[in-house]
């Protein structure tokens, strides 16, 4: 299929990468600059644009990957002229009907992993979430993901919210527990890596038993003198802090009562 | 060696297989109840033991696992007529001078891992943080815990309680982050294996990026659209809610300073 690609970001990029492997032909690839328009279209094919003017009409599909933010500005630019063709767009938290009245077939490929333009991942392997208006949109989208992926499913915009949240915890929020010990160990001169043996243990521990019977640590023991300590430890750190408090209690609070 | 080992909870339990499985004799496990010391004692040998006054005097080691409120009661009456003999604890958060006056050769061996009585961990790659006050209990706690891990560390008090927090942050907290994902994904009727992927990748990352270069998501890039819809998807959860918000914060904080 002949696809524009709207965003150069991370997602972008790795799903731009995916569908050129996959066989589909990127026919443009348009960003608010020049030097990313041209940096993804170098590896994916297609020519770089920055003026959304420029968007050619002979494509099948038209893929908005850009910030929340953008998306409201971008939509009706995109689809005006075009509303034969079908629209989608990949955010988590963005409902289908954005493109609602701007277009008669569009949905939604939301491919729910942690991309870094340092790390190829296996798109293979990457959960892909897709939602469609209609039948001629369901078809296009379910063929565009499962050319890239083996992991596809249908999920309302009402579900994928909630996922998406849930992902922004599970990967997001984790991220930065790692960055925060990372932080902690540095000041004392620790290497980071001390940390990664219980960093995949963690991780490989949820494959097999739940979150729930997995918790461990001073705050589902509610071992206070370690808490009230380890508290002091971030005192000059308010914000850090607050958090390691609300962790806490969160934990304490959810195996009391369980 | 003859070990007395003080405790029978999941850090004791995978502590006495490890030095069970590597030819030490475990003669007493004491604990509170007799069903504790009973079940424990089953799986790495000697006789259980509820009563401190029934303790033997017939060993070279005495190692306490216990959690550190039970600690200042335990280590003087374990202690007491046996000044000669090695004292060991397990804690990361307690300094090493609890023993102070208590006994003349004592020190700490910190196994740092998330141990779950369901699942067997291979000790042997489980980093452990060791401390002594002298040389002959250097020798001593050296030797056992070479005995169990290949990954064996001094360490002071003082870094061991800093590396104790990074820990709470990046296995504690990340399985909470992960339980909290779980409830939101079963409220939603979408099976946690889902997140699997995601939740493997982000552990893998940081094996090669520092974890400051793997954050991704809404408070990164600060998309205040996605940040706000999502807070309020938590209203009814106001610690948690609390907890994303100060996540998103400390993120968005981080990625705008550096």
């Amino acid at each position: 299929m002949k696809i524009v690609l709207a965003g150069a970001g991370k997602l972008a990029t790795n799903l731009g990468q995916a569908l050129h492997a996959a066989g589909h032909d990127i026919v443009q690839v348009y960003s608010r600059t020049m030097e990313s328009a041209a940096a993804l279209s170098a590896i994916v094919g297609g020519s770089p644009v920055t003026d959304t003017g420029a968007i050619t009409d002979d494509a099948d599909v038209y893929i908005m990957s850009v910030t929340d933010a953008a998306m409201p500005v971008l939509v009706p630019v995109i689809c005006k002229g075009r509303e034969q063709k079908v629209f989608v767009h990949t955010a988590g938290s963005m409902p289908m009907d954005v493109f609602q009245g701007m277009a008669l077939h569009y949905g939604v490929l939301y491919p729910m992993q942690s991309f870094s333009k340092e790390r190829k991942v296996n798109f293979r392997e990457v959960a892909c979430f897709t939602e469609a208006n209609d039948e001629y949109a369901a078809g296009i989208i379910g063929r565009l993901a499962c050319d890239v992926s083996d992991n596809v499913k249908p999920l309302s915009s009402e579900a994928r919210r909630h996922l998406h949240l849930a992902a922004v915890f599970a990967c997001n929020f984790v991220n930065h527990c790692y960055a925060i010990s990372a932080d902690i160990l540095a000041r004392h001169d620790i290497p980071f890596d001390v940390m990664l043996p219980l960093i995949d243990e963690t991780a490989r521990k949820v494959h097999s038993i739940t979150p729930a019977s997995a918790q461990t640590g001073p705050a589902v023991r509610y071992d206070e003198n370690v808490i009230r300590n380890q508290s002091m430890l971030l005192r000059n750190n308010p914000l850090i802090k607050e958090i390691y408090e609300r962790m806490s209690m969160s934990i304490h609070r959810k195996y009391t009562k369980e």
